[in-house]
């Protein structure tokens, strides 16, 4: 399984950049340990590489099928869901006292590392009804958890959310979908959704899905939208799914990768209405899906990760094991080929790959520890600053994470050549799963000006004040130490760029906030740069404290290569931060000033 | 089909930016006019737009199949083929008196920017033909052209080129496909041939194989290659096929996208050996085939071009078309939707793609028109400087195309956002399509060594003191214009860059070659870089000139939009290379470093 994620770098981010074991003194965690978290991964780890990993590319050349108004996929879907759900992980957040595992996120997280890198695709399915599970928990009268959670957490009844509509891809405060109440005090619910994941399948006996409609009377924009549970069969007071609710599939998308994921289009109340139960308060509707939404982009950025990280194993195994060319300075045709690795070209494509995928694998797993912190720290204004700090980093994490989780599966596709290209090696489909990340969730041009209009000025900068900190705290260490401190001195003088662009910016911003915000998409991925770049310099930071006590051998090289990706990352990645400075700080109008006419 | 070429644009880089007139002062086109390359071009967007275009998505669809040892095309693909030769396509370079167009090389190749850009996977079928005859046409005896040149010209046989094996990709010292001397003077050739293109296919009566092989008591490496023709049936002395040679189609590969174009696996020589024919002399085999393969590489570039403006122009009419959001000045909800073309992000996802696509386009054209000057310039000087041009600039045409047409069209993809992913509109398949690219006819990697390590030193660095000239005299023209002197300024400075780190890398490769080329890749990126920055500023120089007179409306448009793209790529593209410098300049060892046991 160490072809799909690196089980020692994955301990080494639990354990060593984050203090994952100090959870255990939390009052939640209390009765847990190290012992129970290695085995749930151990668990996740068996249940990728005997029920995922082997119908990932099955689930690929076999997209789910239309058939008599809903969606066949192959079988060994539905077998993975029911081993999935068998070991606990669709009531993974949920209490013990409920049933669940109530596992520590990070732990969470970790699991899912696994599932996605083996298969994707298949994967999105437990982990959108893990999303209503957690969405119903929150916000879901004590009658909507005892009629639906029980039965989404057994896996009879998976979940979806359904946001988009074909009119309106990213702008939500557009929605069409209607809801009218009823004298019963349930809704009809009228409208078309689409690129809804897992709308219709075959695994479940029932779809929950949470449906954002505008209520009769309500306010344009957001305030307008509420939301509402609507069941795919009506389900009793007995708990047994009933009459058939009035939601059909009007379509399947077909999609360049992430295939076995259906991706529907799916029709609401043209019979009448379908039925529909409010969930959170009416206008509300937008402020609970940000819960699903945002542990969805955590999801999204996990994804990314597991993806780069296959890529990266795979080719990084295809580059020792084949042998082709010779170095340069070797003139002699008859002495033996070297392999791939031996190519400093080489090199340096499987050094960025590590560089993004555990980049990214380390972004991911930093963000649930501000979750779990968020939830269960036992300081309050501890909750407080992690919950503003998860705030500030989700588009971050979701948006860095894709971007460069598709370069990384690019290099993957390079190491291999001709053969990287070709459907006979997972490269190819690692390559189109992947592209689906920028995308969904959020396009990154929307998670831009999330960052640059409302997470940095939230609350007067508090969380870009925390962010600070919480970087100058690491380079004020690491400076100290030897191998690092160079990184330290680059990363304190991005840092300082990246604060004085954002004043810039965002002054510029409140005086014109169309011009202002208009290349929020580079911001995005410069302060995703600055933010890796603290965690690749925290990595060093460990390793090269590990590398002077006396670690075993297969350590001492694993923390030389933390060492040499941290290296490469501040050389070579870094670096691109600084064009990017001169046309946020010149407020550079190139784009914002073309015209349509030009073209 | 202005849908897939922008037509005012190629006509701007043939007649504006290229002097493509002054070509019919040279006595081989003397009886040719800018009417006949009207109507050439008029046929080639006519069969682009009636015969290739509408098989695009299906030829991706149903890939070619295994059929009892041959290869089953759609049949759209046959009927293509025969409208191309109809229109004497095949013969585009042959002279009259053979039956040729003798067309001047930017007609032919601006004629094939239609072809790839409507169906790129069908175009390979005859272009890898017209490799064929142009290779035996330099290197055939009067007996071979007599025997094959006429069958491929009118169509009746296809052609291949066989260079890969199984076992090696890029390394083509180590082939093992051997050829045996026979009594009468022919050849057997026995071996493995892998990624052959068209390698099996149902369009022509006979295939003709130009196959790279290592004749008995040969020296090893490239000076023991010699090339020969294998055709599928031997062809008689009465010029019809006979008797079925011994290659067999061993397999077919199936990959990510161009799936339309068969890759092949074939055996030589299971039943006693394939018969071959010797073409060029023993042992120059690779040097013959160079210009197959530097024709190839020209049509890689040209095929990367066309995909990238194909999905640049889908995308810019979707953005046109659909309204969604509105600007972040706007907090009205009931105010109507603006189309996407408004938000300046998407204007910098157009406005880039614009710079790459029409780029790479500048840049096929401009190494077009050496390849004329090469072969027709009425002064010798001008010929050989043209061709040491050329060379110099091949790999960067090939490379520089093909990664920011990956670029391009990934933009495309993100400008529509979800539909964007699905195959319901064609920018995923482009995408798929492009991503062939970097691959073939040499990887990056290779061409980054073959630029820094040959290139740049041949002849003490002639090629690049021609460069240099040339990009010199662009620039003081330019710095007496007022719209682009700004970017003469920085295209001096970044010349000034390119020449001083090409001084230092190519003395530390002196001493050092494997350390001084482990950074070919990225010295590749930045040389593309400034290329392509010198032909937007020539463009920007011709558009501010252009300008300065009376041009009517459409044109004004279409020359603003050419300045504000050279704007884009002098802001947003060119400044990238600065940290390439840094790399360089330093010979930056963290990728050379890097430990196999330490990843």
């Amino acid at each position: 399984m160490d072809k799909f994620i690196h089980h020692r770098n994955l301990e080494f981010l639990l354990y060593e950049l984050l203090d994952t074991e100090a959870l255990l003194q939390r009052p939640r965690y209390h009765e847990q340990s190290r012992d129970v978290y290695d085995s749930i991964l151990e668990t996740a780890r068996n249940i990728a590489r005997k029920y995922l990993a082997p119908h990932y590319q099955k689930g690929d050349a076999n997209e789910p099928e239309y058939v008599d108004g809903t969606t066949r996929l192959i079988p060994e879907t539905k077998v993975a869901w029911d081993v999935i759900r068998d070991a606990g992980f669709l009531a993974a957040h949920c209490d013990e006292a409920e049933g669940g595992l109530q596992l520590p996120e990070v732990i969470f997280r970790s699991a899912t590392a696994y599932f996605h890198a083996a298969n994707g695709p298949t994967t999105w399915y437990p982990f959108l009804t893990i999303g209503v599970i957690n969405l119903i928990r929150a916000f879901g009268s004590q009658e909507q958890k005892e009629r639906y959670l029980g039965a989404l957490m057994e896996g009879r009844f998976a979940g979806t959310m359904a946001l988009t509509e074909p009119g309106q891809g990213s702008a939500l405060a557009d929605i069409k979908t209607r809801a009218e109440l009823q004298d019963d005090g349930t809704w009809r619910i009228f409208g078309q959704k689409m690129f809804i994941s897992a709308g219709e399948h075959d695994l479940t006996g029932n779809i929950i899905h949470m449906v954002l409609a505008k209520t009769k009377g309500a306010p344009p924009g957001v305030k307008g939208i509420s939301l509402f549970i609507v069941p795919k069969f009506v389900v009793g007071d007995d708990g047994v799914p009933g009459a058939r609710n009035d939601v059909a599939l009007a379509g399947l998308l077909h999609k360049m990768g992430s295939r076995n994921t259906s991706s529907t289009v799916l029709s609401f109340g043209e019979k009448g209405g379908a039925v529909g139960y409010l969930i959170g308060g009416i206008g509300s509707g937008l402020a609970c899906m940000f819960q699903m939404m945002n542990e969805a982009r955590i999801g999204v950025g996990m994804n990314a990760a597991a993806l780069a990280s296959r890529g990266y194993l795979y080719s990084l195994d295809y580059a020792r094991d084949r042998s082709q060319g010779r170095l340069p300075s070797n003139k002699d045709p008859v002495s033996p080929q070297v392999p791939l690795v031996a190519h400093p070209d080489v090199r340096r494509m499987l050094l960025a790959q590590k560089a993004y995928a555990e980049g990214a694998l380390a972004l991911c797993l930093y963000a649930s520890s501000l979750f779990e912190d968020e939830h269960t720290h036992p300081d309050e204004s501890r909750r407080v600053s992690a919950g503003v700090l998860l705030g500030l980093l989700t588009p971050v994490v979701k948006s860095w994470s894709a971007r460069y989780g598709c370069e990384a599966n690019e290099l993957a596709i390079q190491v291999l050549g001709g053969s990287g290209y070709i459907r006979e090696h997972p490269v190819e489909q690692l390559y189109r799963d992947q592209r689906l990340n920028p995308i969904h969730e959020g396009a990154e041009g929307i998670h831009g000006i999330d960052l640059l209009a409302r997470k940095v000025t939230l609350r007067d900068g508090e969380a870009l004040r925390l962010f600070t900190e919480q970087v100058r705290r690491t380079g004020a260490e690491a400076e100290q130490v030897l191998s690092v401190s160079r990184h330290a001195h680059a990363l304190r003088r991005q840092l300082d760029a990246l604060l004085a662009v954002t004043d810039g910016i965002t002054a510029l911003a409140r005086n014109d906030p169309d011009k202002g915000l208009a290349n929020a998409t580079v911001y995005l991925d410069a302060f995703g740069r600055v933010t890796v770049a603290w965690l690749w310099l925290s990595q060093g930071l460990v390793a090269a404290r590990a590398l002077e006590g006396s670690p075993n051998d297969a350590d001492r090289l694993f923390y030389k290569g933390k060492l040499q990706a941290a290296a490469y990352y501040f050389d070579w990645e870094l670096p691109q931060v600084e064009p990017q400075w001169r046309l946020l700080t010149e407020g550079n109008s190139i784009p914002y000033d073309m015209m349509d006419t030009w073209y």
